[in-house]
């Protein structure tokens, strides 16, 4: 069992932080960090597949496609298509982690 | 996008409680809530994939196979093959979600 701490991952005034907790070929983990203001921006990729967003700290808008955002609280899970439009921003600092099935 | 506000999500007296988020051919997420003192014993399947466990709030143990412990905090994520023994003992109130890929 491999055992990672979320929260001894850190933050950037540069942009989000980026930091890869598993890949393998079952599923990628990642965990961003955002100071307030900072985004995932909206995207997609053409391919089968899902993908989990989970908030663990903080508040923010889930992102979708033509403008569409949902509120993004602690303790929110989103799951959406890897076709299907997604992205993150942050008010407030936000730590999340994205699961992607099977790995892009 | 579909969303989940795990912290609605309640716990029971009886014994963890266990909140299907979302289930599809990609992944399988599962919130497993836990009063002091519950677990979800040691197991494993024999089948192919990975799942990972992260602990959203509290803290308690990992379990593995002969009686391995490991801490268990808010912040942890651990990730074991499907077919390798794990289990989550609980030391507070603590809430968790796995995700299993391919779903078993």
């Amino acid at each position: 069992m491999q055992k990672t701490q979320l929260y001894d991952a850190g933050f950037s005034e540069k942009g989000l932080a980026k930091h890869l907790v598993h890949d393998s070929p079952y599923f990628k983990i990642i965990n961003f960090n955002f100071e307030p203001g900072q985004e995932l921006p909206v995207h997609s990729h053409d391919v089968e597949g899902q993908l989990s967003i989970t908030v663990l700290e903080g508040e923010g808008e889930f992102l979708g496609a033509e403008g569409a955002t949902q509120p993004a609280h602690a303790g929110d899970v989103a799951v959406a298509d890897i076709a299907e439009s997604h992205g993150i921003r942050a008010n407030t600092r936000m730590r999340i982690l994205v699961t992607i099935a099977p790995p892009v």
